[in-house]
């Protein structure tokens, strides 16, 4: 089976740097077409900024990132520094980036390149607010249907609510463009909080990463010692949760990963539970399902995985 | 220390039951006032008769039962005939009531009964929506501040939802009503799915009930026959959730729980999430906190309590 | 024809009172049952005062007035002491009342005031917040078929907005209620803003309730002068709205009104537009009427009815 | 003074029709950069359709007409046959256009025409929902600052509602899209239905249209022949609105219209009033003014204007 052409929609963010190492490690199961940023857990300057320095960081100054929107729809953007510290990336000290941001906007690389490639052939791969692929998808309805699904780091249903009491923070930022996406009818596959925060990174598993001894090794182990630091104060837990890096794992090994299909709307109306993704989990609905929602993962499989790709880098 | 001064605020439905015989066998601990009846699980006619069965069941035919509200404030009634049956009370055979309703309206009830007692005696226990309690807080706001507090089984944090994605039922019925008790400024202790759901009588406890030997532990078994199938068909439990004997439970042995002194508000905006308890169990706000919301209970001292409190019936 | 058994349920408010002067001075048209009072323009220590100022000085100490709540259904109270001053009767210099309040709630009043009289003999003209007509539709659901209507002031629909760009006064401080009492089903006949500022008091209008050469028209002729200000600088009008007075108006002579029988729907949901009468003036829905919208009024019809009257005060 | 550069984006429509022959024929004051077609009364490609139509009746191939979105932001589209026909220009028979759409899309046409011109040059001109306006300030919001302004039709304050009781038609389509526009910050002149409501043709002026003797005189009325019966039914008024002409009439002759400073929000969050133009007409609130909100128009004047024009072409 050939590689699986995606574009990853980001934030960086430390875990979506490890996503997108993930993805650049595994050239056998997924071919990245390119990379568009996407204002988020900090500004676009900054988002934009950083997935070039993860691309060199990998030794990809090839692949093509792209600049798309620097504000939710209709909404005030909302950053996350309290998480990912004042440039998305504290942790490890990374040279600036050399290789340049294209020209086009993001919004217009989807469009161009879903409708360049066969139908069929894409994956949209977010890991922020769905702002661009919102967009994308408004300006450019017909890529909708040509696209192989959209496989997604974003929303809670158990574990609910890491910047409100009832919402996770990418579908936040921007609620509007997540409704646009969940109703848009293509596939979605959602990586929620529940399951991010079943894949921890615990002392052990940092260790790991620090031991490969190549540069992204130290690199990752360097950011999860910053990042980790706000989720062992705020929920006690034992380690940084990877969320991010989910979703490319989920390309490479589906196998590791449970869920349910089901329906998942978005609240749209109420500042109290703006943002949550309302996941109709124990089907109490009769609303039809839209989404594979994840609720598992074979944490040791992902990081094992995580680890031996890592290495490769 | 001399028993607490309650009244259960009920729309009986078989937990609801369970709770009111708990709280009957437990005179050391418990007084009871009176029963007050709100439409909820089923209608009102229905749920004043089965407060009376139950004071039957429990040989207290003196227990003074009030008949309120039939229906939520502004919202058209939501019954659960689906889980509890059609009388509410499905599953044992028990006889009809010879006691008599009483002719006051349960609100007043309530208002005349705070007022008669000294300030800070009286404890409220709503099973079901909180209607009667919020219409008697809006008539006569001076009571609310002559409460010792109210505990109440109500509404879902992780565990979110058995009536839509987002709500649980009590609390979904009547959110408006919901909405004035959390913002009264009362002491107010939640029992929300979340700890009901890890009060689950299994087969074995079931058994205990049954050979309890007494009308009571039949009649308690047979209601949880009946009721259990509706958790293990949707959520694939492995018994019933006794959910509103916590309440009563709480009263006689807080010690087997533990939870969180945190901010709820009440989803009254949005028809998608309506009716959700917004528990800042992470406090990722700055919302004063207004209820404990408990969060876990020690199972097995519960049943021990409940088995051993029945057997005196 | 006998005259007609009415409850006025009440804030005053110069133009509440102007409103109670009219029905008290129109014995053979219309029967006080008694007066109810609610919070609105002014707390209700206030309004539940004034209503008793406004009997004395019609010569009627014998009127029963009841106080009802004092606070709205889950928010928090609006007045409007930058319209009515500070004890809401600003203007005239009035004596405290000697007549008593009546121990009974208001909302009880109500309730047994329309199971005792013939069904479809009492009408409703409340002439504030909805508050206390709500709770008594609440608490006994069985008055409302019994009912001969509800004639009120409130709303607005081409004349949007008094208190918020969206919202007339009485419906806003309770949305809730208003929403309970137009989905009741009762008959209900709304003056809106859209009439009663084209009942406006001007100079010569004023002049003559001066000359009736009575306290009452003195009194009167002064609230008028307090009240106006008011309007005169927000929109400019030639003089003071007297809103409530129609409400008796249209019980004594109907034919000054015209309106449309209509859907009217109350916002409840959002904060920007709360308390907004959604009237279905152009019948752009297929959603049932509810109510007669009153739009148009006799303005000199008015006026002389209203001189006539209290002149015999 | 040279004439002023704008874009025109328009869901024809006879009165978009209007608009637009009214702009093309007063080349001194206006400069037409090009026409962007949006969904809205007709689908989208009956818009982008009737826009050519419009320029070839005008005498004009040469004006550039470019294609935008086919949907509102995150809702369904809904539009207006029942007013304006089948084909949005129901009334005239026009021959199908024989100049081509071009290629780009409107959004990309927006964006890149205004930065290409000089900062402070270019005035867009809405004529419906305000999707391809919004799409374009969030794709590229530098072009925010670039513009002279935006002059619109939409709206409605005291003549509330010709969609819902709540919502005129352009802004309820897409109250997303206004909410982003009215948000952003630029200078905004808005044409509610308020002024668009006192610009009607009555008899005596259609007939004038007629008399004009050329081929878009007899087009105009017999767009209004079919469009007013419409307005007739439904309110009984004396004609057909002209709503979007006066939007060009205001580049042209801005003397004629008469209206306030002042704040205007847009209702997304309520079913029952989305979309409505929440305008503080009275100033009674504190929010600060974002738009020049029209209120009246000299009738016969902007009929002068018309007629004179369009005798021109």
């Amino acid at each position: 089976m050939s590689a699986r052409k995606i574009i990853i929609d980001t934030d960086p963010g430390q875990d979506d740097a490890v996503a997108i190492l993930l993805a650049l490690a595994s050239p056998e199961e997924i071919e990245v077409l390119g990379i568009t940023a996407v204002a988020g857990n900090v500004p676009l300057a900054l988002t934009a900024r950083n997935a070039r320095i993860v691309c060199e960081l990998a030794g990809r100054p090839d692949i093509k990132v792209y600049a798309g929107c620097d504000r939710p729809l209709g909404r005030k953007l909302v950053t996350a520094e309290h998480v990912h510290g004042k440039t998305g990336l504290n942790g490890p000290v990374l040279p600036d980036p050399v290789m340049p941001l294209q020209d086009a906007h993001a919004v217009d690389f989807i469009i161009d390149t879903v409708r360049a490639q066969d139908s069929g052939a894409v994956t949209l791969c977010p890991l922020g607010p769905l702002t661009n692929i919102a967009m994308a998808f408004e300006k450019a309805p017909d890529i909708i249907d040509r696209l192989a699904g959209i496989v997604l780091m974003g929303g809670a249903y158990f574990q609910v609510g890491n910047i409100t009491p009832a919402a996770e923070f990418n579908i936040y930022v921007d609620p509007q463009a997540a409704d646009i996406v969940f109703r848009s009818g293509t596939d979605i596959t959602v990586m929620p909080l529940d399951v991010t925060h079943k894949a921890l990174v615990t002392a052990p598993r940092n260790d790991a990463f620090r031991a490969l001894g190549n540069r992204v090794g130290a690199a990752v182990a360097d950011m999860t010692d910053f990042f980790e630091r706000f989720d062992k104060e705020k929920y006690g837990s034992a380690g940084a949760p990877l969320h991010d890096p989910c979703v490319t794992a989920y390309l490479i090994r589906p196998e590791l990963f449970s869920g349910r299909r089901i329906n998942v709307e978005i609240e749209t109306r109420s500042e109290l539970t703006m943002g949550m993704t309302v996941a109709d989990w124990w089907r109490v609905t009769d609303r039809p399902a839209n989404a594979l929602f994840i609720g598992d993962v074979d944490a040791d499989g992902f990081f094992d995985l995580l680890t031996e790709r890592l290495a490769r880098l």
